[in-house]
């Protein structure tokens, strides 16, 4: 035995409720993490991939989020139905599932495609609208 | 901005006292985490390195363990007193810590030089003790 082959990292933060960045977990129930566990397992897979619960990442507005290294692979929008997927394709195929992938523009970003600028968000809010 | 260039992961798991795996934060403060943060952000670094909160990490007769992606580099019994070091050798300076560096052969094993097997701690605790 030795390093884990892959290591993935699932964002278990809460965040009050009604926050504007959002969070992954508002539950707190680590619901998604213990599928990934519990799939890996199934698959024989324990004792050489990790689904580790996480602290923020830190991308809440994309959330739920998860990173796999070391690809550094980063995925946003995760769900209990997505896992399967995940491992199969890119866990054990080695192919990451695109539809599920954060573009690098998206990571750590004040604003991208999916992320208005404060500014902007506020500006929306003054927005008049017609019925 | 983009991926983080190092992400480090510092194991906050805590479990009862007297567990005999032990664990990596038995106050639950996560200490470490929040002094490597404060570090890094001294050394302008906040963004590009992230100090991330951590799951049980599953080394836990060899913590304070943490992790550095994507180079896949364990540490183990780590202290406050180390996160300089940690900081300026390897995240800066790119060259690992050996000293608090976990071997692959310490990872993931049921019983290392650090870690005797259940069955041999258990033969230790039959030993009697002459004065």
């Amino acid at each position: 035995m030795a390093k884990f082959e892959r290591h993935i990292f699932i964002c278990g933060n809460q965040r009050p409720p009604g926050h504007p960045r959002g969070c992954c977990d508002p539950a707190g129930r680590a619901e998604l993490q213990k599928l990934f566990k519990q799939k890996l397992a199934e698959r024989g897979l324990k004792s050489t991939v990790r689904a580790n619960q996480s602290g923020c990442l830190d991308q809440c507005e994309h959330g739920p989020n998860l990173v796999v290294y070391p690809d550094a692979v980063w995925y946003g929008g995760v769900t209990l139905a997505d896992v399967d997927e995940i491992i199969d394709s890119h866990i054990v195929g080695a192919t990451p599932v695109e539809r599920l992938r954060m573009k690098d523009s998206c990571i750590n970003t004040a604003s991208c495609e999916h992320k208005p600028l404060p500014s902007d968000r506020n500006a929306n809010k003054d927005v008049v609208k017609t019925p």
